[in-house]
């Protein structure tokens, strides 16, 4: 029998939960339906579509229509920071994002600085979190958008999106944030969080690949990325992926109804990693806030293994154990530093040594004894300063 | 016993072949991992990823590196034409496409020429056929871009897409073909048409929805339209939809290997429809090219029956009949006049009055007849002069 491996590299992606699979089934086999026709098949695919839409709002404090699905976070992301500068460039050329963003965020603003727009990347305390106070200071008269991830992906670290949402909102300026990691993982409502626009996406929250959406306040100015027939009120094109759409939203009702217990869970089996790894390794210090952080993941570096954390993941890897370098989003090959390491002030050496554990849905206590077995005998094969 | 729908639709989407869905399933359980990552997990997305793409490139005569996997067709061609628009632009601004392209080329294009761009929309012949001659003389010096679709979606004409290919590479412009209806269904080859570019999608082709591809000849200067974590060779940013991904290759693969005796049946059916209706009803005309068309798609209006197509539409849907009255993509309420019927020289109400049947690989011999028969008895009671 083949043995179960341990994954804990949950925050690159996650198992599709079997109860989204069985939501989805209907949509890979018979009602198949174009949502844009208007026979039965059209409307039975239409119904599902927005039935999903009124889920996924719900599980935002949003209203249905406010919600566009997308094939991804990245597009979302690309929809948001590129559309909002489009549709408001008559108002200014001014965007303001943190320094730890996705690449997706990062990127987008490269090439809008290349199309006639300003970007300013606001940097973050040595625990990965930004300072509102720095934020109001940045913010110019040109200023049309903010943006500012819920929890980052390597480390972990919370935003404080509410602090952020009051200056924006008394600006008058539109604020978005990128919550695929945090979406499903602890709450989020964007009218406490005056949010404009939010990412959020599906096979983070064991739902499947390709599916994200973007929320959009009613009454916010912003043009489309993908033109063509108009789907989702004329602002993303393509016919809808009706059971990705459909897995998606199964996937946001499990994690809605499953929080906060699941966080609890999650940050117990974290501490006892946590601690663990304190006692065990002298040399070993944890990247990112130690309280304002998501509770499923953890991002550390050991002193004496600088530059060896592919060598160690691979390793890990081979005796069936799945961690990170960091984000795999970044299609990295490995050995590219991080810039949201930097960002926190470490050095490339440090941070080529840096190790991300995301815990999920389907991780149990006796994997983090395994985990810790393992790891540790590792670590000392690789430097014997940890026998 | 529920009984069976006749689903005459197979143009505006088609249902999941079970083998393709068996293909997907493995990426929805077990193998669930990132392509970005590197541990197990990992490497197996990678690998089924690259399986994937030699499989479709192996389909259109490309180079697997050649093919680039994006959301759906709308992503494939918004990304193809503004992506060639925006890389060649010191070479020029002007953009040549049909007036018959599917509506996210053609919105497309209307963005583009926000943007500093000229677009010259080529008119059809009465058959719907682009006249090679006319191509020809609308290229200017400014020229870097003919967009031309291979088959159309709504009548089902051909281009003659080798002559145009000939004229594009004498030229050296950039020659794109959107073969969203055609691929899998009569033979494609990106180096017999002279393609540099070539946009083909999954959901026609009895696949997942969610997934297209753009074909990029080596070589060709072309800009991302998302940015992100540098996937598909940093030119479409997203954690690829593996499952998504490897249906549609699977899908690829099963049309290949019918071709082309699927095409025989389905044109012999098509044959024994458009026979008896011509027998049967005196005032029916088809649209397009008798003889340069795909074998599935039928589209006629009948002479007294103008303006009735949503109507006789639903009444079919009540009996159990599904066909459509144009482009599902257009997300249209069903009473837009079609842009296409228009080009070929038919006035907005006798369009109105336009039937489309597309036929597919799970429909029947007995559900020709059985259609016929439903099809008869519904137009005479719209209207008794066919009594």
């Amino acid at each position: 029998m083949k043995q179960k491996r341990i994954y804990f590299d949950n925050a690159a992606t996650t198992p599709l939960d079997n109860r989204v699979l069985e939501a989805m089934m209907p949509f890979l086999h018979e009602d198949f339906g174009n949502a844009s026709s208007i026979h039965s098949e059209g409307t039975r695919a239409k119904e599902a579509l927005e039935e999903a839409r009124k889920t996924v709002s719900g599980c935002l404090g949003a209203h249905p229509e406010e919600i566009y699905f997308t094939s991804s976070g990245t597009e979302a992301n690309n929809l948001a920071l590129k559309g909002i500068s489009f549709a408001n460039r008559s108002r200014g050329n001014h965007i303001i994002v943190s320094a730890i963003e996705h690449d997706c965020i990062l990127n987008s603003c490269r090439w809008l600085e290349n199309h006639g727009f300003s970007v300013t990347y606001l940097p973050v305390m040595k625990n990965g979190i930004i300072n509102p106070e720095d934020l109001k200071e940045l913010i110019t008269s040109k200023t049309i958008l903010v943006s500012v991830m819920h929890a980052n992906n390597e480390i972990g670290t919370i935003q404080p999106l509410e602090e952020i949402g009051k200056i924006t909102k008394e600006k008058g300026i539109c604020f978005h944030s990128d919550a695929c990691q945090s979406f499903g993982k602890i709450p989020l409502d964007v009218n406490e969080m005056n949010l404009d626009l939010l990412t959020i996406n599906s096979h983070k929250i064991y739902g499947p690949k390709g599916v994200g959406a973007l929320y959009i306040r009613k009454g916010t100015r912003i043009e489309p990325l993908l033109h063509g027939g108009g789907q989702e009120q004329g602002l993303r094109s393509s016919t809808e992926n009706i059971a990705g759409i459909v897995g998606f939203a199964a996937a946001s009702k499990l994690c809605m109804h499953e929080l906060p217990g699941e966080g609890y869970r999650l940050a117990a089996m974290r501490e006892k990693l946590v601690t663990t790894l304190q006692e065990e390794v002298e040399e070993i210090y944890f990247n990112g806030d130690p309280f304002l952080r998501l509770p499923g993941i953890i991002n550390f570096c050991i002193s004496g293994l600088e530059g060896e954390s592919i060598r160690l993941l691979l390793m890990l890897d081979e005796t069936g154990v799945s961690v990170s370098t960091g984000s795999a989003c970044s299609n990295n090959s490995g050995d590219s530093s991080s810039h949201v390491l930097h960002a926190i002030g470490l050095n490339p050496f440090e941070s080529r040594g840096s190790i991300r554990i995301s815990l999920g849905r389907f991780n149990t206590e006796e994997e983090i004894s395994s985990f810790l077995e393992i790891f540790l005998t590792k670590i000392k094969k690789l430097n014997p300063i940890f026998s």
